[in-house]
């Protein structure tokens, strides 16, 4: 088996960025290295990205926009995620089962214990080794979020950029409270440093437990 | 409250025109009615109905198309089907939970109790009080139904037409045992008599059921 390793943090806060240098340095360093996001990864789970993330959609019941995200990580676990670990290859993902607790629990208020039995039987067993939480002030991530989507005139994302601030702040607070409560798997990060800190940070705590599995790199 | 009438069977059985006419009888009657259907039945849960019966999306996982049903269903009860109760009108909806143990247990080989769990949670508490089953042979609807998907040269449902006859007889059969073990709940109606036949006794059985709850009809 491969290693599972899951980027997390509010919107704006630049996982995206992050898992590119990453990808880019464990290549270089001879790995294998698939990178992902949810919603999304595979043809079927975007189809339901597509209508999780439209702003048009704003009627949508939390209970059935939790679904969807459970339905999109059933579809990405068995096509993409368990696939890409099972043939030895890192699994660099761009949020996963903390953000639905974040984001539907903390943010839209539907009961944990829920969101616990969608994930469950999503991931099919598969849980990350190692979630990078890139923590991050919520007017900071959100400035940088509504700058990217202006920039690209398109409708990604906006249903939940659109969300007030008390929500984000309530989906930060709720990931800081999970680093908290599993320090082990959780690399909590400052994400206001520069893109090179950040990712010297990064690197230097992947290379360092892939060195402890692995005895490599 | 109104009252909430489902209608189930396998492609092809009539469960369309059935409907239609026994609205339209109750509308002269002088009630209120709204008919419905799922996966669907209002804009978010048709896009993502258009996710589930696109032939295109052959690479569905059995758990990720349970979740897109669940959640279009959780969408569906909240935004149509119960605002239409609460309003006391007569709900006539074509295919829902009884449709997900069909295809998705027995169709597909979901565990019995993941089906229910995800029924409980995506239905609010809203249970059929009647369910009428059109039963009808699997070539005979097979047929039927391929014939109305040519006619329309669109993919209406192809994903599951397209399944093997051997998908449909488990389908069917499921549908019969349910009603085998819910005698009181269940009008189990054979499909092979005429179009007028069949009404006649939907119609005559409707009518008998909402009489004995409001005496009248």
């Amino acid at each position: 088996m491969g290693h599972f390793i899951t980027f997390e943090g509010i919107e704006g806060c630049g996982k995206t960025t992050q898992i590119r240098l990453l990808a880019e340095c464990l290549r270089s360093r001879g790995y294998r290295v698939v990178t992902t996001r949810e919603p999304g990864g595979c043809p079927i789970a975007d189809k339901i990205r597509s209508i999780l993330l439209d702003a048009e959609n704003s009627a949508m019941s939390p209970l059935a926009e939790l679904m969807l995200y459970s339905a999109a990580r059933a579809q990405h676990v068995s096509e993409v995620i368990l696939p890409a670990l099972e043939a030895g290859c890192i699994v660099l993902c761009d949020r996963f089962t903390d953000a639905t607790i974040a984001y539907q629990s903390a943010g839209r208020g539907i009961e944990r214990s829920t969101i616990e039995t969608l994930n469950t039987l999503a991931c099919s067993s598969i849980t990350p080794e190692l979630t990078v939480l890139l923590d991050c002030d919520v007017q900071t991530g959100l400035g940088r979020a509504r700058a990217r989507i202006e920039a690209a005139h398109g409708p990604r994302e906006e249903r939940f950029e659109l969300e007030s601030l008390e929500f984000h702040q309530r989906v930060r607070d709720s990931y800081l409270d999970l680093a908290s409560r599993q320090p082990h798997r959780f690399l909590k990060i400052c994400a206001g440093g520069s893109v090179e800190e950040v990712s010297a940070i990064i690197t230097n705590q992947v290379c360092t437990r892939l060195a402890d599995s692995h005895a490599i790199c």
